[in-house]
C-alpha cells in the first residue's frame, strides 16, 4: 500500500499568491501546469523513487553507468512534456514561464523522486550559464539540445583538496587551437555520467596556464562527455572512474570524473580567461535556490507519509474502549502541525525568493538566496526525522519510504555550499557589506504584513493570531537591531561575525517564516472559504506562533551574546 | 585512518564525580574498570563497528542467524573478561559494582559498537527482571548462564498490532503441567536470535486463557531458545522467521520470532499471572537508562569523528595563506562546541539517573529515567547530524563511518518506548501523579547548585559564568510556576497536558543539562588544575549558557501558551 507522492496544490496556490510579483503566468495557465506536474510527479516519478533507492545507479564496464529501471523512460516522457523548458526564455526554445511558477514544479520534482529530480536541475544552472556567459557559437551549439533535454548537463567544481574553498583547484586547461585541452580529477559529481541522455554536458572549472593563483586565476569550460561534430558525436577525453556509495539519493550517480586520462578533455571557455567565480555564480543560485525548492518537496513528502501513516495506524484507546488512530494522540498532532507549519513556512519563502529573480529584484534575490537554500534543507532533515518518528519503529525499516527520505534529506544542508556557507554569504555579502538595506526591506514587509494582520478585525481568529502578530513586531525590531550592531562592530571582526551567522541566518528565517504564515492566515481571514481550509490555515498560523517562532529566542541568544566565546576558543578546548 | 573510539575518560571522571551518592566503587577499582573498558572498546568492539554495517547480521537456512565476522570472538572476550557482570550482585556471582559505574561502562559500549552493546544489555535487564520477580528454581537455572555470558537475552514485547500500546497483545500461554505452551508472533526482536551465545533468554509478555483484557491480563514468561535438562539443551519452539533490513544498527538482529509453529513454545511464569506489566517495568527501566547511556556514547563517537576530522581537513587559508584546518573556522568551532557540550550535559543526566539507582532513590530514579532515555536520545541525533555536517560531503559517503553513526543514532529515539512515551510518563506519572514532590527536590538541587555558582568568587571565570547561574535560576523559577499549573489545572485535562508532554520534558531536559553544566564548572573553578582542562570546562559551561539553554525559551512559549492549539485540531486540520 505504497502511497504515492501527491502535490500539495492548495498550499502551493497558497504560496503562489503570496510570492507573486507580477502577472506573468495567467491562471488557467498556472492551473494547468501545475496539475500536469503533479499528475506526472504521481504518476511516473514517485513510483520509481524507492526502488531507485534500493537499485542504485551502477558503473558497468560496457556501458558506463546504468540507472536503475524506468528511470530512462521516465526521462524521456519528462523531456517530450516538455518540463525540461519550463522557465525558459521562448527565444531560447523554452516556454518561457515565470521563474516562479518554475519553482513550484521544481519542488513538485524535489517531492516525488529527489534523486531523478537533481538531474534536469544540473541542466537548468548550464541552460542559465552559458546563456549569460557563453559566446555565441558555444550558446547556439550547447543550449538546444539542453533545451530539448536531449543533452544532460553536470557541474564540476570539487575537487579532493578543494570543497568549501574552491581556491585551491588544480584542474588544468591548456589553449590548442580554438578550444583547450583539460585534465584533472573530480570528485562528487553529481549525474556525472549516466544512460538518460545522449550527451552530458560539464560545466568544469580550471586553471589555465599562468593564471594568478587563487580564485582569481579560475575559469569556466564547457566539455562535453561527447564531442558534436558534422559526422555526430565523438567520444571526448572525460569519463567516471567511480560512483559514490551513499547514506541517499542513491539513484543519482555521484561521480568521480577524470579529465584528460588520455590526453586531455576538449572544452571552450564560458565567460573570460579567469572569470570563473562570476560565471559559476550564475549557476550556484540557480542550484541552491533549487536545494531549497527540492528540500521543501522533500519535507513535504516526510508529512504526507507520516499523516497517511497516522491516520492508518491503530495504537490506544478513547475513553469507550475504541481503538484510535495516532492521528488523535496529541504528540502525533504535535509532530504534524510541526511538520506542516515548517514545510508551508519554507515554501513561501522559496517562492519568494524565485519571485524576486522574476523582477529582477537583484538584491532581494541575493538576500533570499542563502536564506533559503539552508534553511528549506535545515526544515526538511528536522520535518523527515519527525516523519521517521510519527511512523515508531516502521520508520527505521528500509521497506519504509519514510527512512529513504530521512536518507535523502541529509544532502541538502551539505551539497551546493554547505549551510555554513550560505549563512556567511547571508550576513557578510547580503547583510554587513550591503549595509542592511535589503534586509531592511525585507524587514519592513515582515512589520507592515504583522501591522495588517494586528489590525484586523471581525472574526475570533483574529483574536487569537494577536500572539502571531505581537511576536512578529517584536522579533522584526530586535533583528533590526542586531543587524545594526553586526554591521557597526562586527563588520571589522569577521571572526565574531562569522561565529555568529548560522545563529543569524536562522533567526532570520524562522522570523521570516512567521511572516510568510501572517501572510497565509490574512489570505484565510481575508477570502473566508466555506469549507474547513479556513480553519486550519488559522490553525496552522497560531502553531506556529506558538511552537517554532518562539526558537527565535534561542536563535538572538547566541547572535547577541555568543559571538565571543565561539570565536575565543581554541582548538584544543574543543 | 579510521579514529577508534576512545572512551572520554576525564570528561566521564567528572561526570562520575557529579553524580556520585556513595563510596561504592573505590578511586582505584573505578579507574581500573575504567581503563579496561576502554582498552576493550578501542581495540576490540570499535574496530568490528563499521564492517558490521557494512555486512550485517544474516538469517541462513542452515545455522539460524549469523552475526558479521568478528562478533563472535568479540562477544567470548567480553564475557571472559567478566563485562556481562558487572554490576550484577555479587551473590549471583556478579562483580557487585555500582549501577553509576556500569552506566559508564555502558556509555564506552554504546560508544564503541552501538550494535553489539545491545546484546549484554538485553541480558542485564533480564538478569534484573529474574532476580526480582522469578521464582528461586527459575532463578537458579537461567541467572548463573546470563551473568557469565553464556546465555543471552532478549525481550519479546512488540506485535503487529502492538506496539507503543500493549495492551492488545495476542500471544496466548495455556498451562502444561509445571509450565505453559506459548503460541503467538513477536515483532521487533532485538537479538532474537544470533549465534554470540548457546542460549537466548526470551522474556516474552503473553496472555493465559481467561485473562482480563487489556494490560491487566497480561503475564511475564520466560521462554529459552533452547530448554535446559538433564541431558544438555535440547530445541524449544520459538525462531526467527525473518531479520528486519534497517536504516542503522544493522550488526544487531531484529527478528520477527515465531513462538509454537510446532504446537507450543514452553515457558515459565516470572511474576503473579497477569502481573506481567509491573516485571516489564523493571526491565524497561533498566533498558531505558541503556538506551540513555548508549546514546550518549553515539553522541561522543560522532563528536571524536568530527574533531578529528576537523584537525585533519584543511580548507580556506589564514591571512598569511596557510591552509587551514576547518576546526579553525568560526561555524566548525559553534558546532564542535554545541556536540560536546551537549553530549556532556547528557551524559552527567543519565549518570545522575544511575546513581539514584545506587541508594534506591526510586522516585528520582523515576523521574529522571523518561527523561534521560528520550533526551539524551534526541541529543544523539542532534549530535550526529551535526557530525555529518561538519564532514561535508565526506560525511554523506557510506565509508565515512560518521554516516553510520547518524544512521545508528536514529533508533534510539523511537525504541524501548517512544520519546512521547517517554514525555507522557514524565509529566503524568512522575510529576502530575507525584504532585510535583520529586521534580520540585531537582529543582532545589539546580538552584543551590546556581547559587554556588553565582555566589563563587575569585576569579574572571567566575564572572563570565553569571549568566549561566543568572539564567540558571531564572528558568528554574519559571519551570517551577509551569510545573504547579500543569499539577493543577491539566491534571484534570490529559488531553492538554499529552499536547504539552513534549516541549514540557525538553524544556526540563535542557535546564538540567545547564544544571549539570554548573556543576562542572564548579569543578574547574573550585580545583583549578593547572593544565588548560579547566578553561576548557569554563568555556563549554559558557556556552552551554549562550547557545544551547537559551532553548528553553522556545521550549517554554510551547509549554505555557500551546496546549490549546494542539489539543484543539481536528485530523482534517492536520
Amino acid at each position: 500500500m505504497p502511497t504515492p507522492y501527491e502535490a500539495p496544490l492548495a498550499m502551493m496556490r497558497l504560496a503562489l499568491d503570496q510570492a507573486r510579483t507580477g502577472d506573468t503566468d495567467g491562471a488557467l495557465e498556472t492551473d494547468a501546469v501545475l496539475e500536469a506536474a503533479a499528475r506526472f510527479a504521481r504518476d511516473v516519478l514517485s513510483p520509481l523513487n524507492s526502488a531507485g533507492d534500493a537499485t542504485s545507479s551502477q558503473l558497468t564496464a560496457a556501458r558506463g553507468v546504468v540507472t536503475p529501471e524506468g528511470f530512462g523512460e521516465a526521462y524521456r516522457r519528462f523531456c517530450a512534456d516538455g518540463w525540461t523548458a519550463l522557465s525558459v526564455p521562448q527565444e531560447l526554445g523554452g516556454q518561457g514561464l515565470s521563474v516562479l511558477l518554475g519553482a513550484a514544479v521544481t519542488e513538485i520534482w524535489g517531492g516525488a523522486n529527489l534523486a531523478f529530480a537533481m538531474c534536469p536541475e544540473s541542466a537548468a544552472g548550464a541552460i542559465e550559464a552559458l546563456r549569460l556567459h557563453a559566446p555565441a557559437a558555444i550558446r547556439e551549439r550547447y543550449i538546444p539540445p539542453l533545451v530539448s533535454g536531449r543533452w544532460a548537463a553536470a557541474m564540476d567544481l570539487t575537487e579532493p583538496q578543494s570543497g568549501s574553498d574552491l581556491s585551491t583547484l588544480r584542474t588544468m586547461a591548456r589553449p590548442d587551437g580554438q578550444s583547450w585541452l583539460l585534465t584533472g580529477r573530480k570528485i562528487f559529481i553529481s549525474w556525472g555520467d549516466h544512460d538518460l541522455a545522449e550527451n552530458i554536458v560539464h560545466l568544469v572549472l580550471a586553471r589555465t596556464p599562468g593564471a594568478p593563483p587563487g580564485l582569481k586565476g579560475i575559469s569556466l569550460f564547457v566539455v562535453p562527455k561527447r564531442l558534436p561534430g558534422e559526422r555526430g558525436l565523438a567520444p571526448n577525453d572525460i569519463q567516471a572512474l567511480s560512483l559514490e556509495h551513499k547514506m541517499g539519493i542513491r539513484a543519482s550517480p555521484t561521480c568521480v570524473m577524470a579529465l584528460g586520462e588520455g590526453g586531455g578533455a576538449r572544452g571552450w571557455l564560458v565567460g573570460p580567461q579567469h572569470g570563473g567565480m562570476a560565471c559559476l555564480f550564475t549557476m550556484m543560485n540557480q542550484m541552491r535556490l533549487g536545494v531549497g525548492l527540492h528540500s521543501t518537496g522533500v519535507a513535504e513528502r516526510a508529512w504526507q507519509l507520516a499523516r497517511a501513516y497516522a491516520q492508518e495506524r491503530l495504537q490506544g484507546r478513547d475513553s469507550a474502549g475504541a481503538q484510535r488512530p495516532i492521528v488523535e494522540h496529541a504528540d502525533v498532532r504535535r509532530m504534524l502541525l510541526t511538520m506542516k507549519t515548517l514545510t508551508h513556512a519554507a515554501r513561501c519563502l522559496a517562492y519568494t525568493a524565485a519571485a524576486a529573480l522574476d523582477i529582477q529584484a537583484e538584491r532581494r534575490a541575493a538576500l533570499l538566496t542563502p536564506l533559503v537554500k539552508a534553511w528549506c534543507s535545515d526544515v526538511a532533515v528536522e520535518v523527515a526525522s519527525l516523519g521517521v518518528q510519527v511512523h515508531g519503529g516502521m520508520g527505521y525499516m528500509d521497506d519504509s519510504e519514510i527512512s529513504q527520505v530521512y536518507r535523502d534529506a541529509r544532502i541538502g544542508p551539505i551539497f551546493e555550499g554547505t549551510n555554513f556557507i550560505q549563512a556567511q554569504d547571508l550576513l557578510g555579502r547580503k547583510v554587513i557589506r550591503d549595509d542592511g538595506a535589503a534586509l531592511e526591506q525585507l524587514l519592513g514587509e515582515m512589520e507592515h504584513a504583522a501591522h495588517r494582520l494586528r489590525d484586523h478585525r471581525g472574526s475570533r481568529s483574529a483574536v487569537e493570531l494577536a500572539t502571531l502578530a505581537a511576536s512578529l513586531l517584536s522579533e522584526v525590531s530586535l533583528l533590526r537591531r542586531a543587524a545594526r550592531r553586526l554591521i557597526h562592530s562586527h563588520g571589522a571582526q569577521p571572526d565574531l561575525a562569522s561565529a555568529v551567522a548560522y545563529p543569524f541566518l536562522q533567526w532570520l528565517a524562522v522570523v521570516a517564516g512567521g511572516w510568510q504564515w501572517a501572510l497565509t492566515a490574512l489570505q484565510a481571514l481575508e477570502h473566508e472559504p466555506a469549507d474547513d481550509s479556513a480553519g486550519a490555515l488559522v490553525l496552522g498560523a497560531r502553531f506556529y506562533a506558538t511552537h517554532i517562532l518562539p526558537r527565535a529566542r534561542a536563535h538572538a541568544a547566541a547572535v547577541e551574546g555568543g559571538a565571543d566565546v565561539v570565536a575565543s576558543a581554541r582548538p584544543a578546548q574543543l
